[in-house]
């Protein structure tokens, strides 16, 4: 049972668990459409409605996937959808997951914060009642870490301290409102396993990016692709920016240093994690991404496989919207996945160009105004939107 | 501007520092009481509505106590408390308290989630925009920490990992979704006071028990006292049950080892906190307690003043409603609020036997059927409440 079923990452690992012969449900209350729609924003890759993907998967495979409309945060409903499918696996995508969406201002980020953790806590209270044997695959965030000045561990550190040891929490600096509310799941799901003696998998996944096998060549099974300022992710929007001769825009000294990961290993994550449930009682924790860049590098290898290409592409430095550090230091452990035997797909030339080419395929579906911030942290003003746009150069290969 | 000036805690603080000078606001929306009616509870101190409370102080100290009734889970009454009043300092006790009560089923953990959270961040928006320069002083709770292995620090603990060092937020191990809701409200705090420059206290407070000065002698005045399975404190109900011939009931071996605070050292931590504002842009944390005891310690000293007055006093186990480690290492700091002057009133037996004497006094107000818990942790039925009041010796000096 797929929660979130109809998102970037929830579409993805829905067609991926189906091929590999998995049966599978999604959940989802539509709400990242309508919210595409309030905020005039959209998908580079136009996506076709839920019940028509699932039915172009059944032409293209014969296989079916159930679909509940379900909002997790009303009970009754995830209740009966939980009692209707039997899922021997939960994973819990179903949340708002937008950093700048979080701080737009008090109304969402109290909608993210109460939105996320009810629906965790019915999900949690439902399996302690109606499948206390199934399998929590629940998606966190490298965010919930921040940037300690030590390296992170996956979940738990042993701390020696006035010459005592203990196994830990992991302690957790989250940088928005959207992360904190990742971090206050974990702390739920790590309570309700002990106290019920469930089993859960917190995947604490880096920036992702690409697109997954199984949702190309049919436009029916396409996935969403986010360049804007609110829901877009970074390296998307490099590839878009080089492509419509947009400045690669770096926001501010772009030392920001992140975990990141292919869209095709989420999904290969996501059946790695499903298949090694931990014991009752325990939730277990992997980092779930493969490589760590700074921005500013991202920038320069989009700039150089661009300009391979015959694209004028420039880097630019601009103000800043998060309060972040901007240079620091960053090391963070995966080897568990690894270990359990993800083959990375790493971000060489290769992938950039096929990211580039799904930018140029669209090309004239890309809004250059939905590119800049729209949200700043600390209630400057954000979004001249109209003065950014004017730095497009219409002109381009 | 005391959030939650009606409570326990709240309604001491608000008097103590009314007394001293501070002009003073109580914000609260009399839920406490509504439960109380709504759970068939009641203060063994009978308490007065709180505009009569409020009168009686005028009447015996000349000092007026502003009131707004607000929920300050509704951002607009409590964005015009704040207008109205333009506090300098915000003391934030107005949340759900209980962790049984968080414990109840589904509905009551989400409510007190979503309701503590929402709260807090109402009030760090409303600083945000409306009175950027006041001191939030927040109450937290030593069970965020829970019972790791090693000394417990205040907020923070010095980390060195892999050859590498940094000061981190204090690992936390909660044992309850009250507790947890706690736990979210400090991680939002301190992110608030990080990209806004807010400044702010957690002062993470034990069990607390007894009575504060200002509110003895009138009745009009008098504090609340609960000794129930929902909202009573551990010792309150030792003092209870020894004086109805009640078994003293320790819920499993007893080596629970928590921390504790005399409520007129409560208010005197208020003040000292209050007085003590960190820089802007900083989240500052206090444990706040005096001593650390075991329940079956407690028990125990309970039950030899109280056999030194003549009351037969036997100690029970029980089996323990909660999920939590009855042996095990607990040492806490709280060197900050006695380095800045706090004074503590220990639990030496003339405070117990103060205590025994208030439930004397109002022992035709005790209802036995109150005192066992009635929620478990695990979801088994808890409340044999009947049974358990057939223990009750009703004949008692």
């Amino acid at each position: 049972m797929i929660v979130g079923g109809d998102g970037y990452c929830g579409w993805a690992t829905a067609l991926h668990l189906s091929r590999l012969g998995y049966e599978v449900a999604i959940v989802d209350n539509m709400i990242r459409r309508h919210w595409d729609a309030t905020h005039l924003l959209d998908s580079l890759i136009p996506i076709a409605p839920i019940e028509r993907r699932i039915a172009a998967w059944q032409r293209a495979t014969g296989k079916t996937i159930a679909l509940y409309v379900v909002d997790v945060r009303e009970y009754a409903p995830l209740a009966a959808a939980i009692e209707g499918f039997r899922p021997d696996t939960i994973v819990h995508f179903g949340q708002q997951r937008s950093a700048p969406f979080s701080m737009i201002d008090r109304e969402h980020t109290v909608l993210t914060q109460v939105g996320n953790l009810t629906g965790t806590l019915n999900i949690l209270y439902a399996m302690r009642d109606l499948a206390p044997h199934a399998h929590l695959v629940k998606l966190g965030t490298m965010g919930e870490y921040g940037t300690p000045n030590i390296d992170i561990e996956e979940g738990y550190i042993e701390i020696e301290h006035n010459g005592r040891k203990d196994v830990l929490p992991f302690p957790k600096q989250p940088g928005s409102f959207y992360h904190l509310s990742k971090v206050a799941d974990s702390d739920n799901i790590a309570f309700a396993c002990r106290i019920w003696n469930l089993r859960a998998t917190d995947l604490n996944q880096g920036v992702v990016y690409g697109l997954s096998d199984e949702t190309a060549g049919n436009p029916d099974l396409a996935n969403r692709f986010d360049y804007d300022g609110l829901f877009g992710t970074v390296l998307n929007r490099f590839c878009v920016e080089a492509v419509v001769g947009h400045p690669l825009t770096v926001y501010g000294a772009g030392g920001q240093t992140r975990s990141f990961i292919d869209l095709r290993d989420t999904v290969a994550c996501m059946e790695l994690a499903i298949a090694n449930p931990p014991a009752p009682g325990r939730l277990q924790v992997f980092n779930q991404f493969t490589e760590i860049f700074s921005v500013l590098e991202l920038a320069e290898r989009v700039q150089r496989v661009a300009r391979g290409r015959g694209l004028a592409c420039r880097i630019e430095h601009r103000e800043n919207p998060r309060i972040e550090r901007e240079a620091h230091y960053y090391h963070a452990k995966n080897t568990s996945l690894i270990g359990l035997g993800l083959q990375p797909h790493l971000l060489d030339d290769h992938t950039i160009d096929m990211m580039l080419d799904i930018a140029l395929t669209y090309r004239n579906r890309i809004s250059s105004s939905l590119i800049p911030p729209q949200v700043g942290w600390d209630a400057r003003a954000f979004g001249a939107s109209a003065k950014d746009e004017a730095d497009v150069a219409h002109a381009t290969p």
